[in-house]
């Protein structure tokens, strides 16, 4: 870790410890190379959300809780950087809804897998969290995709109707809509692929988002009407009026 | 690299193609993991400036060459991105300007920079091209910083005028403009601390940068007055409009 995460008062903090997470994730043979790139993809939207929870993105997260409280087969996706990110409190969020979670990495390799369901099953044990672990053996795939990134369980992402999977690529968002299933996202940037694609797109920080929905998930909330076009461009006019001012000083 | 990057008339060919090198660099062992997600910063901003080098950072651009060819001891400092994302233009720009290069790094270890130089060693074989590569035995340290990363040659950095420091860290670009160089930076956030630190500021991709270089410095430009804030402000101008003119789609 950097010289000043260890500093809880240290302004960026929480974003220097995610760093560190993700660092630590990668050495445990947890990630990709892309991973690590994407993890600063975001970064730098995250900065230009001043690093916090903005108002539409709680209310974003408020209408996740709630479909996934109303879903009659909702699950968790998991890759590895939220695995690496949010693991814990993805984790609690699932036993909360008494769901399975699927770990399903787009570039998987049975290594990669491994030490990821290992790392679950770690966590599950130290914070006594009894949650089902999907992903070690799939047996059905997603239509309209190619190669293992396709691959799932029946059981699990196959016939869910509501998906939480945060931090999802394109292709794979928009395979998942095609299906039917109500597809809730996490994405920082609000002009991505998945966050147009999907059903309710949270621009916000994984680990804060997890941390919230174990918040909100109690207060039980009820789902609205949802419109995801005007919560992107909030999103979008947030970073806008961000930048601007930070253009005239 | 990714299924599209082959594809050289794919619109994000070129961004594909800079992220492959970088993890091709991290498992030659070149990078520390923070490079990756660095680089994943590098990419958000990139794609809000479209992707291509803005007016106002042709004009950088240009005001750096004008700098390096009007310098007494001029140098190229390098960082592991730096080597991989242009170390070929790069040693061009040096063998244009006869000047060295020093591969000068922050998480410096003994193996990478070992990789680091004798990759570079491999480029200068390939291309032909004759240039001094100081970095193995810094016998000098930069004044105010602390740690390994203030290492560096007496004969190179310690001593230059004008510094190209592609990439650099704001903590070290500040050390170098206290010692009274001109430092000339390559960075692709505008609000960054070394962007505001520097005399000059290219807010673009590094290796469209380079690559203006070995175009400009032959045309030998001359230095101008520098108004840097302008510069800055304009390129952050850029970012805003681009992502309102997004918001109102």
């Amino acid at each position: 870790m950097g010289e000043h995460a260890a500093d809880p008062t240290h302004p960026r903090y929480r974003s220097l410890l995610m760093r560190h997470r993700l660092e630590e994730a990668a050495s445990k043979g947890m990630l990709a190379g892309s991973a690590l790139i994407a993890h600063g993809r975001g970064e730098a939207y995250d900065y230009l959300l001043g690093e916090q929870t903005i108002p539409s993105a709680l209310e974003a997260t408020r209408e996740a809780a709630a479909r996934l409280l109303a879903a009659k087969k909702p699950i968790i996706s998991l890759n590895g950087n939220a695995v690496a990110l949010a693991g814990k409190d993805l984790l609690e969020v699932a036993q909360l809804l008494s769901c399975p979670v699927e770990v399903n990495i787009f570039y998987r390799t049975p290594e990669r897998m491994a030490a990821l369901l290992s790392h679950l099953e770690e966590i599950k044990d130290m914070h006594d969290i009894d949650v089902e672990i999907l992903g070690a053996a799939p047996d059905g795939r997603i239509p309209g995709l190619e190669g293992p990134r396709a691959n799932c369980h029946i059981d699990g992402i196959l016939n869910a109707d509501v998906v939480l999977v945060p931090l999802e690529d394109g292709d794979r968002c928009e395979a998942l809509v095609a299906m039917g299933k109500e597809v809730l996202v996490v994405d920082l940037n609000p002009l991505s692929r998945t966050a147009k694609m999907a059903t309710v797109t949270i621009v916000d920080e994984l680990s804060r988002v997890a941390s919230n929905l174990v918040q909100l998930i109690p207060t039980a909330p009820i789902s609205t009407e949802w419109d995801n076009p005007a919560i992107l461009q909030s999103a979008l006019s947030y970073i806008v009026t961000t930048m601007a001012s930070f253009a005239e000083k």
